[in-house]
């Protein structure tokens, strides 16, 4: 039998009476909100998706979004005043004592109102939602090919973008002009340019540093399409680099390709973190992969499952995670290759595109 | 005496013995820890800024951004493992027995994580943080002025960029690309480009729809220039419109005016929305002014104070706002105008540079 979205949420948090997703202000939005609802625009802000034991939706809006709210999936109820939508979210919880709250992207103070217009226990499903949206559906998945495709696209036109003296900045305004020219809807997150010693910070924001031949240049990149992320890193360089970098440019890359062979559908996610770490810790670049070997990837850029050495997650096939191993040397730069893949039955289907032609431009 | 943002903070928060401010996953992250830290650089994902009693501030994070964070402000300490992260804040807030948190910007389990690490009552001060935040200082405004100006150059190329049969999704990212290209730092929210009866939805998201002859065209934009936001809204018309939206843009144009008429230091923020909203339920628009007429402007494109008829907000010099009425008759479109601006002694500096002369384009 197909089950709805909402249904799998009630399944999958049996613990609980019922389910309440949250929108706080703007950037506290709940992926899951949208998920759910299948809406394709909308803010939402201080609004509430609840999800009763039999699978049932109920989204509870303001009349400013109301119109909007009755295009997507759910029975809406739109309120006027904050006692209107205290009295309509005690009306759809009555009852419950023990309700699940999606912690992770929920806000303190939502969590407070919601134990307080209900008298409930709040229990914090967030592992077992994460666990849900982790594997894709058909939908999802589809959705997915073409952010990457588009991310790709632009990656293998960084060459004819970047020239010496061109910042950091203008590099990621250009990348995320071709983006939305190639049919995205957005970033997936802050694009990161990063050249020289700065690309040895994993998450340095783009500045006005300018690139220098011979320097490495890592750029961080994922184009939303519709609600969905992907994510793709490629370090290149202008003329030969140092040696020193090109040695961690093979270490990196043998480390990407060793760990994407540990991912199949029953795996232990940390398998491909240990191996790609072990060629890493073997090298002369001990130590300096600083992060973990990868995250699930969906209409959160980061999600479930965790692909590191401390994970317990175990892959299964439809899920989507990054496989990015990276190394960074203080002062000199850092080397970071990224694909986004599809975990299947025999292993892992690279959505975005990689070709090492272009590294040394 | 010269306080530090942290001093200002603690001494605002008085009935706490610590303040937590904390980033969870991205887009989960606290414009507070940025205010703080005066990073322009990072995403501190699960990193903490703890501000003590004495207004001294100590920043937790991991090594990832450990060299990041020793560029900001705040004493650093650096966690490789859970278990050492959970060590130091528990260490940095021995014998606070309540612990104020931002509970708008905090996730359900980052509360329920420093409620178990420490052992504390929580309270939340997001409150005390708005009313502290609300009011910017000189370096504050020189940003906003310079994210308003951005925004503001832009608005007034829409009329070149406007075309019969181009999408709504095509013009966003004209104006996005326009942003950076004069300098923008990024969004500060997602740009709303709204055609035809799809402006009538106040938070309408970019679709494929095409611009008609005669139907109104509603572009929400703010760039970001380093951390700060600009909100600013234009309305305009290709070609001569129907009467009623004709009619309705001069109310709107009155009732924006009227409001800022209201707003100077010391004034209730709700007389500026009672203001406009009463020229607008006098005329034929009546109840069509469906959301609030502003909202504080800064790091944050949405924060304190409320400029609604509800709000007890007072106004104060030095605060920065959105003034931004509007009508929506469903089926038809929808008008908003929409400045950023500055509250002074005596009474309200636009940021952005209101330009009617192309609103009928």
């Amino acid at each position: 039998m197909h089950m709805t979205r909402a249904q799998r949420i009630a399944s999958g948090c049996s613990g609980a009476d019922a389910v309440v997703i949250s929108n706080g202000t703007s950037p506290f939005l709940d992926p899951v909100f949208w998920y759910l609802t299948e809406q394709t625009s909308g803010t939402f802000e201080g609004s509430f998706a609840i999800i009763s034991k039999d699978g049932s939706l109920d989204v509870v809006t303001s009349s400013l979004e109301g119109t909007t709210a009755k295009k997507g999936i759910g029975n809406v109820h739109i309120f006027e005043t904050r006692d209107d939508r205290e009295r309509i979210i005690s009306e759809l919880l009555k009852g419950c004592g023990r309700i699940g709250v999606h912690g992770h992207s929920m806000t303190h103070s939502s969590s407070a109102y919601i134990k307080k217009v209900t008298g409930a226990e709040l229990i914090d499903v967030s592992s077992d939602i994460a666990d849900i949206i982790a594997i894709k559906d058909s939908k999802d998945i589809s959705e997915i090919r073409k952010a990457c495709d588009i991310s790709s696209k632009v990656a293998t036109r960084i060459p004819e973008m970047l020239h010496v003296g061109i910042t950091e900045t203008e590099m990621a305004w250009l990348i995320d002009s071709e983006m939305r020219r190639n049919g995205g809807s957005g970033n997936a997150f802050e694009t990161i340019a990063a050249f020289g010693p700065n690309s040895a910070e994993p998450h340095h924001r783009p500045s006005a540093y300018k690139m220098i031949k011979g320097e490495a240049a890592l750029f961080d990149l994922g184009s939303k399409y519709g609600m969905y992320s992907s994510d793709l890193t490629r370090t290149v360089f202008m003329g030969e680099p140092a040696d020193i970098l090109r040695r961690g440019y093979a270490v990196v890359l043998r480390a990407k390709n060793v760990g994407m062979e540990k991912m199949c559908d029953g795996a232990p996610a940390k398998d491909a973190d240990i191996a790609a770490r072990n060629i890493i810790d073997e090298s002369e670049f001990k130590g300096m992969f600083i992060h973990s070997f990868g995250h699930g990837v969906g209409m959160n850029v980061h999600e479930g499952p965790s692909v590191s050495a401390r994970s317990d997650d175990i892959l299964k096939e439809g899920m989507v995670v990054s496989a990015e191993p990276g190394i960074y040397i203080p002062g000199i730069g850092g080397i970071r290759i990224e694909d986004t893949v599809l975990i299947t039955k025999n292993g892992a289907e690279a959505l975005t595109e990689f070709d090492e032609s272009y590294t040394v431009i």
